[in-house]
């Protein structure tokens, strides 16, 4: 008999790869994946790749999920929080949303309006301390996607003092199931395909997470959509203090992260080599001319970003090793 | 102490797909991939997708290979019958070429030229009877990528008398991996996205094969490269012989096969569900205006149309249930 | 001062690529883009790839149209029909939706419901004797762009008696633009990038206008949508009645024909080579397995199977030459 | 009789571009396409989007490019200066390569080896002073694909000093054909499809062109492969001096440009829209949490970026207006 877990608004993307996961997981048993329009038709009429998983989409029923060991809320941001409230102590809770993510209420209000749900335990296990936070608690906020990705290329720089908090540029560009499954004009693939576009330019509802995160005090993000289904890359410039190797501090940060993967010096990380894992790669030099620091960072947004996070954050809350269930090898080409 | 597995010709496409699944798979160990050029060259330099498996290509050597319970042979076509004749007999073996598939030596000559190296035992588990006859060989002929789409739709169907052998077309696309892993002006990104094209139309060299396999005695076959990196879609049409439901006959022919999904009325194959995972997906309907049977199937080129077939057969050799370390369900969007 | 031409549903695709070609052609102008729900916004706002054009949508009213020498109706399905009515005779119509292509009141009836608004002159200039016929009408049905494909590589073979008509075997696979721009789930670029997959399958209700153009009397179709934003490829199957070589046929049917070009022996069409023109690339073989001659044809479907066809039209309605405005040559890669 | 113009190095992507411009150009006859490995193989054969050009390539010849009134150099970089040694000084010449670009001798050599050749007339016109300069030149070197995207967004702010020079920071996505048509592995479509993948981080040959043709002292460029065929997306940031508005600042400097568009308010540039066309798309703004001034670009690679900046540039220097045969419309999508 495994741990029971429970998926609600699994209708989504990152909602479809937490059930391939947990369908693949050795402790996990699926006990219900809920969702608000779909109730009541079979899972892979939504999710056609998981084709032979014989589940049928409950409604997004509190007492429902209550009957969880763990719950994933994958809702749209400011829906998970209200559900959340509903969920006894006892069933763990990973939010893949926002709405729990911020310790600062004004920050919340400013980019995501309404009333601040308070924050949780933040849910990036390789954050100096936080693996053992995570372990220890009944309620986890997952980083977003885009933070996820910036945060491990910048944080230990700054946390040492290698590089300026103050002045970071990011140009963050992600494949399109960041976009969720809403259908949108400028999401249709006639769209999409061949194109590159910014968007948000000059005020990314992500920011504050990322300055929360990374320790970042002034940073410019601009996020743009790429001609792909899944993926980020992260390039995060930032002005060094000294003379410390930005490889150097890399490789000691995540000496123990077992999906984080610094290259070999001269290989960069590209995206494709994450899709379908949990894996972060990253590389970093000094640029010739300008003297910034340049550190590259890819995920699968779905993976290391969403779902494949959340899973990692599960088997810490459930003490398992954080690894079970994942894998670190990507699907390419 | 797993079972001792190696692959030579592991720096193509399917030979990387064939170290994921190793990887993950419970029973097997790697001890050894072997790359003719690659030699020396950590695997990661060629999949960065592996970024973690600590390994090095050897030398495409018999000796070192001989040391392994089982070899997958994953080389270009004409090289893996010289090598596997240097293995003795102890050693299990999945070639993924073309060698030993084809039991017509005439039929081997005029499509790929050179002596025939003989035929062997038919590495489509689905297919009846094979089953069995993979599970006591020790020398197993994987199905090509094509075949096994166009197989898994029309075998059946021929079997029982439903459409009449001497007259099927087949249009089938497939994802720009199947033409390999060499560079070649026509496989270039600049070229094949955005594009559609044909290739070898009216004569391809895959044709005796898929005849042999399915039955069929005329067969026109049209073979597409399609912008994307994996993933065959097969439009097989054929003429029916009386009123049979086609979807019963598949129905009825897959109906203990794990990696084979006949999906609901209505529901249409796509490729992209398919990704990275051991599975087929069917449909079938009949044509209103042509009185036509038409049935579309969905494979990834590099899972069931190769790496995820050889360790299913693999598996089967071993005496180990066919679906261990295999996965049905794909990596979408 | 030039002929004065206007554009009603400019906002969709179709009408934004006949935006692009009016704003190029030297004997136009643009009097009028209309559209039903962006009325009042900037062209620019919807085809941000005309930014330059100073022009607002207008509402699609007749009396804005009536203004016009010539309009091309690029609308939904069903919506032509009404608005052509109101246009005085006067004023030239190219009809760019399906409304007035087919003769058979009961195959409309069947496909599309709804009264039959009645044939007009069929819009495919390469047919024999249409290209007269067009220059003398002053309503003309464009051409359905799977239609064009198929017709094209047809039409002469059967024509000719060199394949018989009874046993056709198509399977045409179209770039996403060709579903259109209204959001829905299945068109995401999420959805469509990596994956081909059919629909419509067995019934699609351009068959009946397929067998009308090409002669055809049994048509299997089988539609795929492919993960690129235009082109058609278009492989037709059909058995031959004798020893006619089917390349020679079709460069005698097209020998005036400045925009279809039959490929030299052993290059096959793809579609990028067909980006942003007007033409439609041919090639044929006989298949040496079944015997079946293979035609493929490759279009853009908003240029030769839309937009492009349209002007083509709309210059020999107005005693232009056929190509004045219109490019052969393909935007690639 | 029309101006006489010839293509050196025609089998190239830039290559093709430019006799498909010249194709369509009112004024220009093609006398002669050269390539040195294809010579007497039909251009069609290497650029199938041409259908219908009847013309073969000539071998890379100084006498057959002297008897041309203008010569269109799209040959790989060292390889220009050479021949263009070679031509007359009556010969007009647009060289697309970087031989003649940089006025650094030092520069040169760092990054490009070799001997330098000296600077030409630098060939972007929206540059102060340089469309007369071009107008009056002989020789002219056309900017860099990069260069362009990033220059046409930051030289003027610069140049009124509305941004430090001191502290850029560029992230610039390219599609693939800018890597050029020689096959490689890592530019294959299975490798490039769903990728994205940084190059040559920290140390771009392009850097020293960009500072020249910038005015910037201190620039960290970033470049990125993304998968499309077309288009360069620069995201270029600066730190303002002052309360100066951007977009203020690039309305002044592109007010008579008519191939620079500086986007509406809250519209930004994105590539597709500039597929086939030689615009420039531009918006910026300033980062609300950084106070970064923000400017994005969009080019097609292969137009502004080359073959369209390339005619443009000709027109200047044969008296012609400088729109004449281009088009300013993107084909999208």
């Amino acid at each position: 008999m495994g741990i029971r877990v429970a998926v609600a608004g699994a209708s989504g993307y990152a909602g479809g790869e937490l059930l391939r996961l947990i369908a693949g997981h050795p402790e996990f048993d699926l006990v219900a994946a809920t969702a608000h329009r779909q109730a009541g038709a079979p899972v892979t009429a939504v999710h056609p790749q998981l084709a032979g998983l014989d589940l049928t989409f409950a409604a997004t029923d509190p007492a429902t999920l209550a009957d969880a060991d763990l719950v994933f809320l994958a809702l749209p941001h400011g829906e998970s929080a209200a559900l959340a409230a509903e969920l006894p102590e006892s069933v763990r809770v990973v939010d893949l949303g926002a709405d729990h993510r911020l310790r600062d209420a004004d920050a919340w209000s400013r980019y995501y309006g309404g009333p601040h749900a308070g924050a949780w335990t933040y849910g990036l296990p390789e954050l100096p301390g936080q693996r053992a936070a995570i372990a220890g608690a009944t309620r986890v906020a997952n980083t977003g996607c885009y933070a996820v990705a910036i945060t491990l290329a910048l944080a230990p720089l700054i946390a040492v003092g290698a590089v300026a908090p103050a002045d970071v540029v990011v140009v963050a560009a992600s494949g399109t199931s960041g976009a969720g499954r809403a259908a949108k004009t400028h999401l249709l693939g006639s769209e999409v395909m061949g194109d590159l576009s910014p968007y948000k330019v000059g005020a990314h509802q992500h920011v504050p997470e990322i300055k929360q995160a990374t320790g970042a005090t002034g940073l410019s993000l601009t996020p743009v959509l790429a001609p792909m289904p899944r993926g980020i890359l992260a390039t995060v410039t930032a002005v060094p203090t000294g003379d410390a190797d930005p490889r150097a501090v890399l490789a000691d940060a995540y000496a123990d992260a077992p999906f984080v993967h610094l290259l070999p010096e001269g290989a960069w990380p590209h995206t494709a080599a994450t899709a379908g894992a949990n894996s972060c790669h990253l590389q970093a030099t000094v640029d010739v001319d300008s003297g910034r620091v340049i550190v590259v960072s890819a995920i699968d947004n779905l993976g290391k970003g969403a779902a494949g996070q959340a899973v990692q954050n599960a088997n810490l809350m459930l003490g398992l090793p954080e690894t079970t269930g994942l894998s670190t090898f990507g699907v390419a080409p």
